[in-house]
């Protein structure tokens, strides 16, 4: 199971909004046939593995990091089709909560008399698939957060100088991180301060992540990457139900797919509608460059699921820019904070993960 | 040698004005004696091994961390005893600075043909004797600046409440560096608002760091552990030339060392000058704890030798405090940098250890 889970995280970023499946056949102790889901979605991660093991398939054992489908979408049903292979035994990690499956898949080749063992690497699982789940449940994708700072905490110096605060090895490290994300979003500020062409680069990757930027007015500049160059990767301009529909228009002219979300009582675009226009788009799981306007924003509606830092041995005093804007924190034990997940050095600089808490109430 | 640099550490932190150097001696591939300098800063290392030895001394190799001294101080030349106890040969990291040593160790032993190795180890002894080495080369010790904030780079939400960002495991790292200097210095601001007791609790350590407070106009409260606990751990106050004898008059009553250093044209202590004031009073390794105004003013200095930064999985908002204040930096390319030296988890935060640019000058 950890292989399959291992080939699933190979379509992560570019199958969506399908999951990242992994699949193994063995037969005898032997691997017979290896598959996830390819780009775009399809084939699934069980007919590539099928496929593989040809006449081999038969009697083997199946390890699928999800629920095997049971409905008819692009794709015929993949549970039918272990069936048909008369694979021997499947053994998969979690349920998929798709209504349209929910144990359906699971119960179908039960009914074929293929014995089914469930739960297997399950938590590992749940984070693996941990956007495409919040999606099925909760109607939003899964939510990483970067902030690539100085050692005090600083994006910019006071000129607003930020370019280069880390070094090539955290920046290559942000475009892996882009690659396996379906989405990389930025607040409209940085989108007009610093524009980010938000695309990846240097790690010979052929698909691009969606590009997000979220401005409620669409006050964005009409030149650099994001308006000249839609053809390098989509781009999805998030504003508010009040946006100008002459911006809309033009943008839309660009080739850019204009979403209206709620505005909030401060004015600024609601978080958690933002994620869930996503979400309705079928965006598994987003990340987030920033910048601190938005980023605080996304941290006040506890929506943020992965935090990323990056520091550099570098100082910036206070006169710096700060990496996250104000979260009207009035106790420290009303904080919001993260769990430990791990830390290693970068080049010149370090990486450290953290992750919401898991027992936090799902939102 | 890495087994005689590391019995030097346990010295470190008690042995002050001395070097914390380390000794061992080995016959026929055998440990006969291992020393390392004692607190207060004698027996020196040799003699504590020789004497463990005893007349196994005689034809072994010895080595040590540093080069033997050559002077009669508190306790007679180790070159000497060195000789006396007839050893074999004698493996040496790096040289004495010391005027009073400075290769006449080295030559005294030749001299009475016993074949002396210099340079083994020599770049690990330079680190672990840095400090020591910069008070006999350039007057000052070695600084290290400490940083405990949240994951965006603040010390305490907007009402100053900052206890606790980082968790227990992070706090007991502190007391082990504090244990492991010869002092804990923070600035006239911390010692206002925190009112620290800057001591070793809870390591079972029996021995406690000289607590330094700088505050220009001596304006520190009268009451907490630095104007009550005298007793606890030695309190030195650096003030400025021109503070009120009054003040002064009334902290050494408490059993506070007093000295006056020059005041910059910014109207603070000067950093260097702080430094300077302890070098000369015997402090080899000093760990500042802050605040940001006082830190700030020691990293534009560029007197900063070693960095030490604790980061939380927490997030506070940019009205929280600034981890250090003002830098005075224009240009990104002028920031100070520092370079990796590690980085691990400690508990639910993180520990990221760098180190002032070795190719920079000594200042």
């Amino acid at each position: 199971m950890d292989l399959a889970l291992a080939l699933g995280r190979r379509g992560q970023g570019r199958c969506w909004p399908n999951p990242a499946v992994g699949c193994v056949l063995v037969q005898e102790g032997r691997i017979v046939g290896r598959g996830w889901t390819q780009p775009g979605g399809r084939p699934h991660a069980e007919a590539v593995a099928l496929a593989q093991a040809g006449h081999q398939a038969q009697g083997a054992t199946a390890y699928v990091s999800l629920e095997p489908c049971a409905h008819f979408g692009k794709t015929p049903p993949c549970c039918d089709a272990l069936v048909a292979a008369k694979v021997g035994r499947v053994v998969i990690a979690l349920r998929d909560p798709d209504p349209r499956v929910d144990g359906g898949g699971i119960a179908r080749i039960r009914a074929a008399g293929i014995p089914v063992t469930e739960g297997v690497c399950a938590a590992k699982a749940e984070l693996a698939h941990l956007g495409f789940l919040k999606r099925q449940r909760i109607g939003r994708p899964a939510l990483t957060l970067k902030l690539a700072a100085s050692f005090d905490g600083r994006i910019a110096t006071a000129s607003g100088e930020s370019q280069w605060i880390t070094g090539p090895d955290a920046r290559r490290h942000v475009h892996a991180l882009r690659a396996s994300h379906d989405a990389v979003m930025v607040g409209g500020g940085t989108a007009r301060i610093d524009h980010p062409s938000l695309t990846v680069r240097g790690l010979g990757v052929t698909h691009q992540p969606v590009r997000v930027v979220a401005s409620r007015h669409l006050t964005l500049p009409h030149w650099g990457p994001l308006a000249e160059r839609a053809a390098d990767a989509p781009v999805w301009l998030l504003h508010g139900i009040d946006a100008p529909a002459q911006k809309i228009a033009e943008w839309q002219a660009r080739g850019a797919r204009c979403m209206a979300v709620a505005v909030g009582p401060d004015g600024q675009l609601d978080p958690l509608a933002c994620l869930q226009a996503l979400g309705a788009a079928g965006l598994n799981n987003v990340f987030c460059e920033g910048g601190g306007t938005f980023g605080a924003a996304l941290v006040k509606a506890d929506i943020v699921d992965d935090l990323i830092g990056y520091t550099a041995g570098v100082m910036l005093g206070a006169e710096g820019w700060p990496g996250l804007g104000t979260l009207g924190i009035s106790e420290l034990a009303k904080a919001p904070r993260f769990e430990f997940v791990e830390t290693r050095r970068l080049g010149t600089d370090i990486v450290h993960h953290w992750r919401r808490n898991i027992g936090a109430a799902d939102r």
